[in-house]
């Protein structure tokens, strides 16, 4: 059995890991950078080490990591998302060194990683894939004649990308020619390959991700579907799940879907298959994501089922103790990336100092933060500082909820993204629960509010001068 | 259509209440007397109103209060509980006003308030009761000679009593004798009237009670039980929904009785049947309590429904939305209630400064709190300044999830009963699911936990001093 963790990641999702170790009796450690000598995680771990005085480096060093996974006793390790989480390295080391690696073999994430592997992997198991390349290409003339086949706008992709990285959307030949040698180039700095591949462009689509569980038993059921269609250059914003726009029969489609895409690769532990679904109600697989996705949490909310802890089962040897047809979904779930961001600047980040935190409270309300009133938010990371996440058994009740659970939530110091928010939820659109991947650029009306202080603020400040004055 | 609340209450339910509010649109007006003008509904409502110098009267005055609410344009009034919300004549007062109560009628009130009403109702029902007496006792000699008839022991009880006080275990009959007058006084101080009663006392019971809702169109239903043995001196510290000892017959047979219960006096709104559960597995009714319990949350947590805003809606005079058969249960739900107490000290209460106060979060976490890091909790009120529900899947679990909860919640600055119920919650008898209301008492060895202060503490401290010599 597993008895400690070493958590190779920092901010909320850290924490997340360290609280689910608490409750399986495991003991957790973490690592920090200088820079994250005061973050949350290290608070909240019963063990913190240093790995080193670059703030972001350390969390990069796969060889170091292990070495002080072994050397503090650690049995396992659970990589969060981001940095090393979709890097078959990591999982190697773990397996040379006879750490669990909480996640699925290098070998998955490795063909999973290379889109083009993934493609031809889902094509095999009969999963719809957008019409493209079934290899990298080659030439300008080769995409040139592709991309005739299959007919305007395509899409250029990084084969070894993702994250809404290294994409360029052409709407002509002209533009063709022109990303050709720009994509190949960013391939290249920013994957270390300068691979490419071309699919069709699918229009303003649904972002629709099945999460899915397998053990190493040969059981894989899925948890039902998130839609992150709320996106800012391709940066999900808002999920919810389910989606409020499928059909039933759509969900067990989507949902039996993505149990075969992960049986045909032999997926074993936590893993998300992503799909686009198009104006004419086509499903599409996008990519499968080898790891926690930062919006777990809905998927949670709704099921029940603690998935980082479910992910260290499985890890352990464990079989699933739950059949497809004993996971019940209940409700909606919404969760809103708590970004330290000025939306009214271009999202510019805001970092600095929280003068003033606290989580928002009261019935369907979770909170998933790396922050504390005093904590000096770095500059050096993703800028979501919390994951607030509402739940309710109705779709329009999940968006009151949402918008009494933003209100609740104090964060001063820093701008963030949830007045925005309160506009997209107050949309007609949005509200009508149909809406696709367009949604935010069309209406770049959202960031048009006007912030006020919120009576607390003003409260506190008058009592605060009042206190000063009397010298309390 | 109700637009404007006035929020009869303070503390944490005062909070609650104003969430309900604002998730429904409808406009929420707090009072508050000098006491509490830091207090967290004052600055959560949307308007709030000082009622006064002294620090409770101005909570008791019915006249005043409904006046106010008329005054500042309110169409409905919640009592929340504690206060007026079981004085008939609040709902009286609003009635005449045309203030809408957010409660039962003030004839339900009045005739539940008064336990020997109450008894003779449930009789007239056919709902189990305890043996006892069926009018006010007219002397010692009769109770006596009941006494005799029921056999010891005996509990002596304030007619219009409730919340666990002007009750008397009697074993013998010179306890009896001695105990009568003592009693009737009580009740003539507490309760305004001499009135007394007796039952057979039923030993070491489980504390078994049943929410259930009834609109004003005939339709009533029940939102399962509550397990509320974990007591001390009749006050509940722990209550789990749904029990974790009942079978499911036991749990549909207590559900019928309750709806049974409540139409039988025609109740509308929420209201709560309490019951006892003795060693021989037989039920008694105990007490109807004709408003919003403070363990509430339990109960939203494992069917979803949120009883506040159905309050809201019933007393609009809106049919229920769902039938008995679409009420479902999941998992497990326990609250903490959070007081400022010292346990090591008899439960002595902590008022004073919170230095700092965290609430916990993550997966299957709540909190209904009413402070906040700064907030002096004023030495007048209950000493509940927080409420923690936690939930899970299944029973073990919830425990794991509780004890991790009241560890990731920080309250600094007072005692709390927070290292008590993480106690309680390594205690076998506890874990095991079989309790009753004896528990507390049979362990006082569970006081004998030694504190530290947590790391985050030393932290704080430590970056605090740091920061203090930087000059930060």
């Amino acid at each position: 059995m597993i008895k400690k963790i070493l958590v190779a990641n920092r901010g909320e999702i850290a924490v997340r890991i360290v609280r689910a170790c608490k409750e399986l009796g495991i003991k957790s450690v973490a690592i920090y950078t200088d820079a994250d000598r005061h973050a949350l995680h290290v608070k909240k771990a019963d063990q913190a080490f240093n790995i080193g005085s670059d703030p972001v480096l350390g969390y990069l060093n796969a060889h170091n990591i292990v070495n002080l996974a072994v050397a503090s006793g650690c049995d396992a390790l659970h990589p969060g998302y981001g940095f090393l989480s979709e890097n078959p390295l990591l999982a190697e080391i773990c397996a040379r060194r006879g750490v669990k690696f909480i996640g699925p073999s290098p070998e998955v994430i490795r063909q999973m990683g290379d889109k083009i592997e993934a493609r031809r992997a889902m094509i095999k198991a009969g999963i719809p894939v957008v019409p493209g390349s079934d290899h990298n290409l080659e030439s300008v003339e080769e995409a040139r004649e592709l991309a005739n086949r299959i007919g305007y706008p395509v899409m250029l992709k990084a084969t070894n990308g993702g994250g809404g990285r290294g994409i360029r959307r052409c709407d002509s030949e002209a533009e063709l020619l022109k990303n050709y040698e720009r994509v190949v180039s960013e391939a290249s700095k920013a994957f270390g390959k300068p691979e490419v591949f071309l699919e069709k462009c699918v229009i303003t689509p649904k972002h629709i991700e099945v999460q899915v569980i397998g053990d190493s038993h040969g059981n894989t059921v899925h948890l039902y579907e998130r839609d992150c269609s709320i996106q800012r250059r391709n940066q999900k914003l808002i999920e919810i799940a389910p989606s409020p726009q499928l059909t039933e029969a759509q969900r067990e489609y989507i949902g039996k879907l993505a149990v075969r895409a992960a049986k045909s690769v032999g997926y074993v532990n936590a893993g998300t298959v992503e799909f686009l679904l198009d104006a004419d109600n086509q499903f599409y697989f996008m990519e499968m994501n080898t790891r926690l996705q930062v919006e777990h949490t809905i998927t949670e909310q709704i099921t029940g089922i603690d998935i980082v802890q479910e992910q260290i089962r499985i890890a352990d040897g464990l079989p699933l103790q739950y059949k497809q047809e004993d996971i019940r979904h209940r409700g909606f779930a919404m969760e809103f990336r708590i970004n330290a961001e000025d939306p009214k600047n271009g999202f510019l980040p805001s970092f600095g100092r929280v003068t003033r935190y606290y989580a928002p409270g009261g019935p369907g309300v979770r909170t998933d933060a790396a922050m504390y009133t005093g904590y000096v938010i770095p500059p050096y990371f993703d800028s979501m500082c919390a994951k607030l996440t509402v739940w309710n058994l109705g779709w329009e009740n999940v968006i009151e909820r949402g918008r009494r659970a933003l209100d609740d939530m104090v964060v001063y110091g820093v701008k963030t993204t949830i007045p925005y928010y309160q506009e997209i939820l107050k949309n007609p659109e949005f509200r009508s629960g149909r809406f696709n991947t367009g949604f935010v650029e069309a209406h770049p009306e959202l960031t048009e509010y006007s912030v006020k202080p919120p009576p607390e603020l003003v409260a506190a400040t008058i009592s605060a001068a009042i206190a000063a004055h009397l010298g309390m």
